[in-house]
């Protein structure tokens, strides 16, 4: 994989998916969030960037973390933001999604930043909306700004995304932070390795570019980066694994097992963290975690993408 | 119905009920929206008409639609803005509305927008706040800044308001809408014709100027202007109709029906749209729908009312 | 007790408790709010002291009154602010408070207005955050601006706090209000007597400085200032008390009771108030009755709180 040519813009006017973005593309979001970052340790946190245009947060899932995320940025940009949580909508007054976003839209947003519980919402919207769409996770399909934040991550501690050795492990059934990282990775020369008990690794994983492993320390062995997911508690109903101690005994994250990894490897974690289930709680705080710089990077990122997508109409 | 002569700013304090406005004064508010109409389409939607002013949306009731188009409203006019959904608050705790609303009033509001499920809510507020209170919606009572966007959008169309033929057509029963437009249309000179099912039709509503017809047919012959107003799928349950396919054969508006009307007519609805039940999605898709235009119109007729009573204090 | 000497800026980074101020702290506070409540009362009510600044409004408790108090005075400063509702976040999904504030905090905040039911939680976010945290109630521990605006609207109608006798009268074991305000009012020389029913009186308030009296008439009886607390109507299942009714026989300010107390006394509550139970409507809406200021002057002093911790960070 050679590096791409110097791009200076976005070719679409959405974030919907990694996989509709290209290297050069790639590099240009994270070499913004450089510039962002830096926006974020000043006293006045605040450039002009988006000063009058409407950021509606878009929420059909309710998700803190992330809105909040969000949030910030676009308040650093300057822009008006709305929040819409729509559970409580016209939504389930019988309304189409189509006609509670056509509604938004009227009002003449610049931006929707959109979560959804469906795969795909997200491109569906994008087809009939004059507003900018960013993708906030879809269903278990994509959440693109955690992918970029991970990598802008990974690169501000290991120098290159290129030939990077990353192990993801736990729950890659449910996880759109998965699919969205496996496509960036892949596209910007990473190794990708995998591991989960086997009800939880998704059929087909192999053909989106990752190596599967049996087990997590043959996932950690030799590993730039290790990236645990979350197990999300409320899916033990369905039996995918006997108990959280017997998930922490054969796929959480040591010590002993961050030992097999390379001796500069980071930790990272999209939160919120199970402490003793995936992750140890000795790990989660040790020197090698980078899951609150994820956070911060996530800020500098998402400003990034708005204002790349956003900021470009003048 | 002469024409008032020209106003150039309101008599009262509030936005209560349409009933409180004249001719002249309707004029204005829909003069002032075609400025604020233009602010909306710039790239940088905001103007600084209410700088440090305080407006809070103050909702008894939820509603995604309404508060939404106030708020983006309230930030293209620079207000700081905050938004209190009251359902949780200390209402439940057995404090009265008038003690709720004091408390917030004592932090020096500018402006207060009301939503309540009791008919007759803003006033009472009104006759004891300092702040300007505009009525986002008071129980069955009225709803003023929606018959103002609507008749903002009938002007646009038809170039006036004055001897329009207007047929509204749905719940009649349970309309704030219908109250504040049959309200508006007759100060304004127009013909509203009505049709609804027998149980859906309020005692009196002749009274208020409304010609009753017994089919939708007879509403919309020779019609310049279609107004179709929700079903409320929750009201079902009290038999006012028996079912929601033969509410759409008897009362719902299709192609046919709309050629009846004439042929430059306009089809309206307030939202949220129940589709194949009041109207057919041909034609609120259709090219007469400019139901999108009433939800465009509506963030600029509210930050017509909210500069004009607001933004007068200087 | 002497006065303190000049004080220009508090020694904290947080303002987590009145036991950590001295009172020449208190005593800036509150000449700061003088400054503070002129904004409120210009027709541009804003000043730009915290602009650039994020300040995130931390609720894991609801509360209408305080946050939107907090919010106003955020605003009024011009910082950009955000609200995070904490019961339907990630905090049920079995993350720790300390993992949820550390990652708000990655997030690079400037301060964190934190309202938790947990006594201490804002003592031991602050012993791990980078941003200034205030405490908008924790527990049955303090409510330190709760205090700070009842001292400020004392002072503001009786001149002074040194020799105040403060009669504090009602549920006195649930009410974190009155710890702020004993700390407080003792600190300042004020004279302190509490009245309650026996089960709501809290083991070892003479350590803290209070005079336990029998009855309210001992209370009252000479007073400067009569502060009634809220009785908790969710409480009475626990049978502190035989009825509502009888409370208000034993413990309710009635006119009749208030002509005990001096006759420039004022009378404040909190709020929000149950008439009829703890407070007579004639007295809430009498002459004497402070209750709407002190809402008023809890702007003023949240947005002095807020700007002697965070706008001496230039």
């Amino acid at each position: 994989m050679t590096p791409a040519a110097p791009v200076t813009a976005l070719r679409g006017r959405h974030l919907l998916s990694i996989g509709d973005l290209d290297p050069g593309e790639i590099t240009l979001i994270l070499d913004t969030a450089d510039a962002m970052r830096e926006v974020g340790e000043r006293q006045i946190k605040k450039v002009p960037a988006l000063r009058g245009r409407t950021v509606v947060n878009l929420f059909f899932e309710p998700s803190t973390r992330t809105r909040t995320s969000f949030e910030i940025a676009e308040k650093r940009l300057s822009a008006d933001t709305l929040n819409l949580a729509v559970s409580t909508s016209s939504v389930v007054k019988g309304e189409t999604l189509l006609d509670t976003v056509s509604n938004i839209e009227a009002m003449q947003p610049d931006m929707l930043v959109v979560r959804h519980a469906s795969s795909g919402a997200c491109e569906q919207l994008a087809r009939h909306c004059r507003s900018h769409i960013v993708n906030a996770g879809d269903g278990l399909h994509e959440h693109p700004t955690q992918a970029l934040l991970d990598a802008y991550t990974m690169r501000q501690h290991l120098g290159r995304l290129d030939g990077l050795q990353v192990a993801i492990v736990g729950d890659l059934l449910h996880s759109r932070v998965l699919r969205s990282n496996l496509l960036l990775l892949r596209k910007m020369g990473a190794t990708v390795r995998v591991a989960a008990p086997r009800p939880l690794v998704p059929v087909g994983i192999e053909a989106l570019g990752a190596i599967r492993c049996r087990t997590i320390e043959e996932a950690l062995e030799g590993a730039d980066v290790v990236m645990m997911l979350r197990i999300q508690l409320e899916r033990m109903q369905n039996n995918f694994f006997p108990s959280l101690r017997e998930y922490f005994t054969l796929f959480g994250l040591t010590a002993a097992r961050l030992a097999l990894a390379k001796p500069h490897a980071i930790v990272m974690h999209p939160g919120p963290m199970n402490r003793g289930v995936e992750i140890a709680s000795e790990v989660a705080d040790g020197p090698r975690a980078v899951i609150l710089e994820q956070v911060a990077n996530g800020v500098a990122v998402r400003m990034a993408v708005l204002y790349l997508l956003g900021g470009s109409d003048e």
